[in-house]
Protein backbone atom coordinates (compact mmCIF):
# COMPACT_ATOMS: atom_id res chain seq x y z
CA UNK A 1 0.00 0.00 0.00
CA UNK A 2 1.17 3.17 -1.17
CA UNK A 3 0.56 6.00 1.16
CA UNK A 4 2.06 9.24 -0.79
CA UNK A 5 -0.03 11.85 -1.26
CA UNK A 6 -1.65 12.65 -4.75
CA UNK A 7 -1.35 16.08 -6.01
CA UNK A 8 -5.56 16.41 -6.53
CA UNK A 9 -6.66 16.75 -9.97
CA UNK A 10 -8.55 20.08 -9.40
CA UNK A 11 -8.32 22.66 -7.10
CA UNK A 12 -10.13 21.03 -3.62
CA UNK A 13 -9.30 22.80 -0.65
CA UNK A 14 -5.86 22.28 1.13
CA UNK A 15 -5.89 20.12 4.20
CA UNK A 16 -9.01 18.63 4.26
CA UNK A 17 -8.67 14.29 3.95
CA UNK A 18 -10.06 12.44 1.63
CA UNK A 19 -13.97 13.01 0.54
CA UNK A 20 -14.28 15.97 3.02
CA UNK A 21 -12.25 18.01 0.42
CA UNK A 22 -14.74 17.08 -2.66
CA UNK A 23 -17.66 17.86 0.50
CA UNK A 24 -16.20 21.37 0.83
CA UNK A 25 -15.61 22.08 -2.95
CA UNK A 26 -19.15 21.11 -3.78
CA UNK A 27 -21.71 21.50 -1.00
CA UNK A 28 -24.55 21.11 -3.36
CA UNK A 29 -23.17 17.17 -3.96
CA UNK A 30 -21.90 16.78 -0.57
CA UNK A 31 -25.36 17.37 0.95
CA UNK A 32 -27.39 14.63 -0.37
CA UNK A 33 -24.15 12.43 -0.08
CA UNK A 34 -23.53 13.05 3.72
CA UNK A 35 -27.23 12.44 4.43
CA UNK A 36 -27.21 9.00 2.50
CA UNK A 37 -24.04 7.79 4.29
CA UNK A 38 -26.04 8.64 7.73
CA UNK A 39 -29.05 6.71 6.76
CA UNK A 40 -27.09 3.66 5.98
CA UNK A 41 -24.60 3.65 8.22
CA UNK A 42 -26.16 5.01 11.69
CA UNK A 43 -29.81 5.10 10.72
CA UNK A 44 -32.37 3.18 12.62
CA UNK A 45 -31.86 -0.70 11.12
CA UNK A 46 -31.66 -3.98 12.49
CA UNK A 47 -28.10 -4.45 11.42
CA UNK A 48 -25.67 -2.96 13.76
CA UNK A 49 -23.53 0.50 12.80
CA UNK A 50 -20.61 -2.15 12.98
CA UNK A 51 -22.11 -4.82 11.18
CA UNK A 52 -22.20 -1.53 7.91
CA UNK A 53 -19.42 -0.25 8.47
CA UNK A 54 -17.69 -3.17 8.65
CA UNK A 55 -19.88 -3.80 5.06
CA UNK A 56 -18.61 -0.11 3.64
CA UNK A 57 -14.85 -1.26 5.07
CA UNK A 58 -14.99 -4.06 3.07
CA UNK A 59 -16.22 -2.76 -0.40
CA UNK A 60 -13.61 0.19 0.21
CA UNK A 61 -10.64 -2.11 0.29
CA UNK A 62 -11.88 -4.47 -2.51
CA UNK A 63 -12.00 -1.22 -4.46
CA UNK A 64 -8.41 -0.46 -3.10
CA UNK A 65 -9.63 3.02 -2.33
CA UNK A 66 -7.41 3.14 0.85
CA UNK A 67 -9.25 6.67 2.72
CA UNK A 68 -12.25 4.81 2.52
CA UNK A 69 -11.26 1.58 4.24
CA UNK A 70 -8.71 3.37 6.65
CA UNK A 71 -11.46 5.32 8.01
CA UNK A 72 -14.71 3.31 8.05
CA UNK A 73 -12.92 0.07 9.36
CA UNK A 74 -11.27 2.52 12.38
CA UNK A 75 -15.42 3.72 12.33
CA UNK A 76 -16.54 0.31 12.56
CA UNK A 77 -14.28 -0.57 14.98
CA UNK A 78 -15.35 2.68 17.28
CA UNK A 79 -18.77 0.83 16.92
CA UNK A 80 -17.46 -2.44 18.24
CA UNK A 81 -14.94 -1.24 21.54
CA UNK A 82 -12.48 -0.80 19.56
CA UNK A 83 -12.42 -4.48 17.44
CA UNK A 84 -9.97 -3.21 15.21
CA UNK A 85 -8.86 -7.26 14.39
CA UNK A 86 -12.61 -8.33 13.64
CA UNK A 87 -12.26 -5.47 10.75
CA UNK A 88 -8.87 -7.00 9.74
CA UNK A 89 -10.27 -10.31 9.69
CA UNK A 90 -13.54 -9.67 7.39
CA UNK A 91 -11.35 -7.23 5.45
CA UNK A 92 -9.10 -10.68 5.04
CA UNK A 93 -11.13 -13.25 4.44
CA UNK A 94 -14.98 -12.57 5.63
CA UNK A 95 -15.56 -16.52 5.70
CA UNK A 96 -13.39 -17.56 8.40
CA UNK A 97 -13.90 -13.82 10.38
CA UNK A 98 -15.47 -13.97 13.66
CA UNK A 99 -19.04 -12.99 12.58
CA UNK A 100 -22.26 -13.82 12.11
CA UNK A 101 -23.49 -16.36 9.43
CA UNK A 102 -25.73 -13.70 8.31
CA UNK A 103 -23.64 -10.64 8.37
CA UNK A 104 -21.14 -13.77 5.94
CA UNK A 105 -23.89 -14.20 3.55
CA UNK A 106 -24.64 -10.07 3.11
CA UNK A 107 -20.47 -9.67 2.39
CA UNK A 108 -21.49 -12.49 0.19
CA UNK A 109 -23.79 -10.15 -1.46
CA UNK A 110 -21.78 -6.84 -1.30
CA UNK A 111 -18.67 -8.66 -2.79
CA UNK A 112 -20.56 -9.40 -5.80
CA UNK A 113 -22.00 -5.49 -6.47
CA UNK A 114 -18.48 -4.83 -5.92
CA UNK A 115 -18.11 -5.92 -9.18
CA UNK A 116 -21.52 -5.58 -10.42
CA UNK A 117 -25.16 -5.56 -9.55
CA UNK A 118 -25.74 -8.46 -12.14
CA UNK A 119 -23.82 -10.93 -10.32
CA UNK A 120 -26.00 -11.14 -7.48
CA UNK A 121 -27.95 -14.32 -7.85
CA UNK A 122 -31.09 -15.67 -6.21
CA UNK A 123 -28.65 -18.33 -4.40
CA UNK A 124 -26.97 -15.84 -2.77
CA UNK A 125 -29.86 -13.81 -1.49
CA UNK A 126 -31.38 -17.11 -0.07
CA UNK A 127 -28.37 -18.21 1.46
CA UNK A 128 -28.77 -14.78 3.26
CA UNK A 129 -32.65 -15.48 3.84
CA UNK A 130 -32.03 -18.61 5.36
CA UNK A 131 -29.10 -17.08 7.88
CA UNK A 132 -32.08 -14.98 8.77
CA UNK A 133 -31.56 -11.77 6.91
CA UNK A 134 -34.57 -9.60 6.18
CA UNK A 135 -35.47 -7.81 3.01
CA UNK A 136 -34.29 -4.28 4.31
CA UNK A 137 -31.07 -5.56 5.64
CA UNK A 138 -30.41 -7.59 2.05
CA UNK A 139 -32.04 -4.20 0.55
CA UNK A 140 -29.50 -2.00 2.71
CA UNK A 141 -26.07 -4.42 1.72
CA UNK A 142 -26.60 -4.37 -1.54
CA UNK A 143 -26.83 0.10 -1.57
CA UNK A 144 -24.38 0.16 0.92
CA UNK A 145 -22.08 -1.84 -1.51
CA UNK A 146 -22.93 0.24 -4.45
CA UNK A 147 -23.41 3.22 -2.90
CA UNK A 148 -19.62 3.05 -1.63
CA UNK A 149 -18.81 1.79 -5.43
CA UNK A 150 -19.57 5.95 -5.83
CA UNK A 151 -17.35 7.40 -2.54
CA UNK A 152 -14.59 5.40 -3.79
CA UNK A 153 -14.58 6.44 -6.90
CA UNK A 154 -14.90 10.05 -6.20
CA UNK A 155 -12.55 10.03 -3.65
CA UNK A 156 -9.85 8.81 -5.61
CA UNK A 157 -11.09 9.54 -9.60
CA UNK A 158 -10.47 13.54 -7.87
CA UNK A 159 -7.15 12.13 -6.52
CA UNK A 160 -8.05 13.78 -2.75
CA UNK A 161 -5.56 13.81 -0.20
CA UNK A 162 -4.86 10.67 1.74
CA UNK A 163 -3.58 11.11 5.30
CA UNK A 164 -0.39 8.63 5.58
CA UNK A 165 -0.71 8.20 9.21
CA UNK A 166 -2.94 6.07 11.70
CA UNK A 167 -3.74 7.89 13.96
CA UNK A 168 -5.69 10.25 11.81
CA UNK A 169 -8.14 7.24 10.30
CA UNK A 170 -8.45 6.71 14.42
CA UNK A 171 -9.40 9.99 15.54
CA UNK A 172 -11.96 10.26 11.73
CA UNK A 173 -13.28 6.48 12.81
CA UNK A 174 -14.06 7.80 16.17
CA UNK A 175 -15.91 11.16 15.32
CA UNK A 176 -17.21 9.04 12.17
CA UNK A 177 -18.86 6.58 14.61
CA UNK A 178 -20.12 8.97 17.19
CA UNK A 179 -21.01 12.43 15.64
CA UNK A 180 -21.70 10.91 11.83
CA UNK A 181 -21.89 11.96 8.74
CA UNK A 182 -24.24 15.29 9.07
CA UNK A 183 -22.62 18.06 10.01
CA UNK A 184 -24.53 20.03 12.81
CA UNK A 185 -26.45 22.88 11.43
CA UNK A 186 -24.91 26.01 11.80
CA UNK B 1 -29.78 -7.59 -24.87
CA UNK B 2 -31.97 -9.63 -22.57
CA UNK B 3 -35.06 -7.78 -21.66
CA UNK B 4 -37.06 -10.67 -19.94
CA UNK B 5 -38.25 -8.94 -16.63
CA UNK B 6 -36.30 -10.58 -13.73
CA UNK B 7 -38.19 -11.76 -10.84
CA UNK B 8 -36.63 -9.05 -7.78
CA UNK B 9 -34.33 -10.76 -5.30
CA UNK B 10 -36.45 -8.73 -2.38
CA UNK B 11 -40.56 -8.35 -2.43
CA UNK B 12 -40.35 -5.06 -4.00
CA UNK B 13 -43.48 -3.26 -4.67
CA UNK B 14 -45.30 -4.65 -8.08
CA UNK B 15 -45.46 -2.71 -11.25
CA UNK B 16 -42.76 -0.28 -10.60
CA UNK B 17 -40.17 -0.12 -13.20
CA UNK B 18 -36.21 -0.36 -12.21
CA UNK B 19 -34.71 2.12 -9.25
CA UNK B 20 -38.37 3.66 -8.57
CA UNK B 21 -39.22 0.43 -6.96
CA UNK B 22 -36.23 0.07 -4.60
CA UNK B 23 -37.29 4.09 -3.92
CA UNK B 24 -41.07 2.80 -2.56
CA UNK B 25 -39.23 0.00 -0.46
CA UNK B 26 -36.90 1.94 1.23
CA UNK B 27 -37.99 5.95 1.07
CA UNK B 28 -35.21 6.65 3.76
CA UNK B 29 -32.40 6.03 1.26
CA UNK B 30 -34.42 7.36 -1.84
CA UNK B 31 -34.66 10.50 -0.57
CA UNK B 32 -31.05 11.30 -0.54
CA UNK B 33 -30.50 9.13 -3.90
CA UNK B 34 -33.28 11.23 -5.52
CA UNK B 35 -31.92 14.47 -4.36
CA UNK B 36 -28.21 13.54 -5.84
CA UNK B 37 -29.70 12.80 -9.19
CA UNK B 38 -31.65 15.88 -9.39
CA UNK B 39 -28.23 18.13 -8.41
CA UNK B 40 -26.14 16.09 -10.67
CA UNK B 41 -28.88 16.16 -13.89
CA UNK B 42 -30.87 18.92 -13.48
CA UNK B 43 -28.87 21.31 -11.02
CA UNK B 44 -27.49 24.92 -12.00
CA UNK B 45 -23.89 24.02 -14.40
CA UNK B 46 -22.16 24.84 -16.91
CA UNK B 47 -22.60 21.79 -18.41
CA UNK B 48 -26.28 21.30 -20.12
CA UNK B 49 -28.45 18.43 -18.43
CA UNK B 50 -28.22 16.71 -21.94
CA UNK B 51 -24.57 16.71 -21.51
CA UNK B 52 -24.85 15.23 -18.16
CA UNK B 53 -27.57 12.92 -18.84
CA UNK B 54 -25.17 11.63 -21.60
CA UNK B 55 -22.45 11.23 -19.31
CA UNK B 56 -25.33 9.36 -17.60
CA UNK B 57 -26.59 6.99 -19.91
CA UNK B 58 -23.20 6.19 -21.20
CA UNK B 59 -21.67 5.19 -18.07
CA UNK B 60 -24.96 2.98 -17.41
CA UNK B 61 -23.92 1.47 -20.54
CA UNK B 62 -20.83 0.30 -19.90
CA UNK B 63 -21.81 -1.34 -16.76
CA UNK B 64 -24.69 -2.97 -18.97
CA UNK B 65 -27.71 -1.48 -16.67
CA UNK B 66 -30.63 -2.14 -19.32
CA UNK B 67 -32.95 0.55 -17.21
CA UNK B 68 -30.66 3.31 -16.48
CA UNK B 69 -29.15 3.03 -19.88
CA UNK B 70 -32.68 3.18 -21.90
CA UNK B 71 -33.97 5.75 -19.17
CA UNK B 72 -31.39 8.07 -19.32
CA UNK B 73 -30.58 7.92 -22.79
CA UNK B 74 -34.45 8.67 -23.65
CA UNK B 75 -33.60 11.91 -20.54
CA UNK B 76 -30.68 13.07 -22.88
CA UNK B 77 -32.66 12.88 -25.58
CA UNK B 78 -35.69 14.67 -24.01
CA UNK B 79 -33.21 17.77 -23.29
CA UNK B 80 -31.99 18.03 -26.63
CA UNK B 81 -35.01 17.62 -29.01
CA UNK B 82 -35.11 14.49 -29.17
CA UNK B 83 -32.26 13.85 -30.56
CA UNK B 84 -31.42 9.94 -29.72
CA UNK B 85 -28.97 9.66 -32.27
CA UNK B 86 -26.65 11.65 -30.81
CA UNK B 87 -27.39 9.58 -27.44
CA UNK B 88 -26.64 6.41 -29.52
CA UNK B 89 -23.56 7.46 -30.95
CA UNK B 90 -21.88 8.66 -27.75
CA UNK B 91 -22.46 4.94 -26.53
CA UNK B 92 -21.36 3.54 -29.47
CA UNK B 93 -17.67 5.87 -29.71
CA UNK B 94 -17.61 8.82 -28.00
CA UNK B 95 -14.82 10.17 -29.79
CA UNK B 96 -16.30 10.13 -33.04
CA UNK B 97 -19.55 11.12 -31.84
CA UNK B 98 -21.73 14.55 -33.14
CA UNK B 99 -20.83 16.57 -29.40
CA UNK B 100 -18.13 19.03 -28.12
CA UNK B 101 -14.33 18.05 -28.14
CA UNK B 102 -14.75 19.41 -24.22
CA UNK B 103 -17.47 16.97 -24.04
CA UNK B 104 -15.52 14.08 -25.35
CA UNK B 105 -12.79 15.07 -22.61
CA UNK B 106 -15.10 14.74 -19.69
CA UNK B 107 -16.41 11.31 -21.02
CA UNK B 108 -12.95 9.93 -20.81
CA UNK B 109 -12.53 10.45 -17.47
CA UNK B 110 -16.03 8.90 -17.27
CA UNK B 111 -15.05 5.95 -18.64
CA UNK B 112 -12.12 5.50 -16.39
CA UNK B 113 -14.45 6.08 -13.17
CA UNK B 114 -16.35 3.76 -14.58
CA UNK B 115 -13.49 1.16 -14.50
CA UNK B 116 -12.15 2.66 -11.25
CA UNK B 117 -11.11 5.93 -9.67
CA UNK B 118 -7.41 5.72 -9.84
CA UNK B 119 -7.14 5.03 -12.99
CA UNK B 120 -7.91 8.45 -13.84
CA UNK B 121 -4.58 10.52 -14.46
CA UNK B 122 -3.44 13.73 -14.53
CA UNK B 123 -3.10 13.97 -18.45
CA UNK B 124 -7.07 12.93 -18.78
CA UNK B 125 -7.44 15.98 -16.63
CA UNK B 126 -5.26 17.95 -18.38
CA UNK B 127 -6.58 17.16 -22.38
CA UNK B 128 -10.31 18.11 -20.25
CA UNK B 129 -9.21 21.53 -18.75
CA UNK B 130 -7.24 22.01 -22.45
CA UNK B 131 -10.30 21.74 -24.06
CA UNK B 132 -12.28 24.01 -21.48
CA UNK B 133 -13.65 22.14 -18.76
CA UNK B 134 -13.63 24.02 -15.25
CA UNK B 135 -12.64 22.36 -12.20
CA UNK B 136 -16.37 22.10 -11.20
CA UNK B 137 -16.95 20.04 -14.31
CA UNK B 138 -14.36 17.98 -14.03
CA UNK B 139 -15.66 17.53 -10.69
CA UNK B 140 -18.97 16.35 -11.63
CA UNK B 141 -17.87 14.45 -14.73
CA UNK B 142 -16.28 12.27 -11.68
CA UNK B 143 -19.57 12.42 -9.33
CA UNK B 144 -21.78 11.73 -12.29
CA UNK B 145 -19.56 8.43 -13.27
CA UNK B 146 -19.23 7.69 -9.92
CA UNK B 147 -23.04 7.98 -8.45
CA UNK B 148 -24.00 6.03 -11.68
CA UNK B 149 -21.70 3.04 -10.61
CA UNK B 150 -24.12 3.42 -7.55
CA UNK B 151 -27.59 3.70 -9.20
CA UNK B 152 -26.86 0.68 -11.31
CA UNK B 153 -25.95 -1.63 -8.86
CA UNK B 154 -28.76 -0.77 -7.16
CA UNK B 155 -30.55 -1.41 -9.87
CA UNK B 156 -29.17 -4.73 -11.00
CA UNK B 157 -28.17 -6.21 -7.56
CA UNK B 158 -31.92 -6.06 -6.42
CA UNK B 159 -33.12 -7.20 -9.84
CA UNK B 160 -35.48 -4.86 -10.05
CA UNK B 161 -38.23 -4.70 -12.88
CA UNK B 162 -37.10 -4.09 -16.29
CA UNK B 163 -39.89 -3.06 -18.69
CA UNK B 164 -39.20 -4.37 -22.26
CA UNK B 165 -41.35 -1.99 -24.16
CA UNK B 166 -39.48 1.47 -25.77
CA UNK B 167 -42.06 3.43 -25.44
CA UNK B 168 -42.17 2.89 -21.64
CA UNK B 169 -38.58 4.48 -21.26
CA UNK B 170 -39.29 7.64 -23.92
CA UNK B 171 -42.17 8.29 -21.58
CA UNK B 172 -39.60 7.93 -18.34
CA UNK B 173 -37.08 9.79 -19.85
CA UNK B 174 -39.91 12.73 -20.98
CA UNK B 175 -40.74 13.06 -17.11
CA UNK B 176 -37.09 13.16 -16.11
CA UNK B 177 -35.96 15.85 -17.75
CA UNK B 178 -38.45 17.74 -17.52
CA UNK B 179 -40.07 17.38 -14.00
CA UNK B 180 -36.67 15.64 -12.38
CA UNK B 181 -36.08 13.38 -9.80
CA UNK B 182 -37.44 14.67 -6.71
CA UNK B 183 -41.49 14.20 -6.66
CA UNK B 184 -43.04 17.53 -5.66
CA UNK B 185 -44.03 17.46 -1.63
CA UNK B 186 -47.38 15.87 -0.77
Amino acid sequence: MDYTPAVPHISLPEGLPGITSGFAFRPATAKPMRELAEVLLRGPNSLTSAEREMIAAFVSSRNDCQFCQLSHSAAAAHHQSGRYDVVDAVKRDYESAPISSKLKALLAIAAKVQQGGLLVTASDVERARSEGATDVEIHDAVLIAAAFCMFNRYVDGLATFTPADPKDYDQMGRRMAHEGYVPPAA
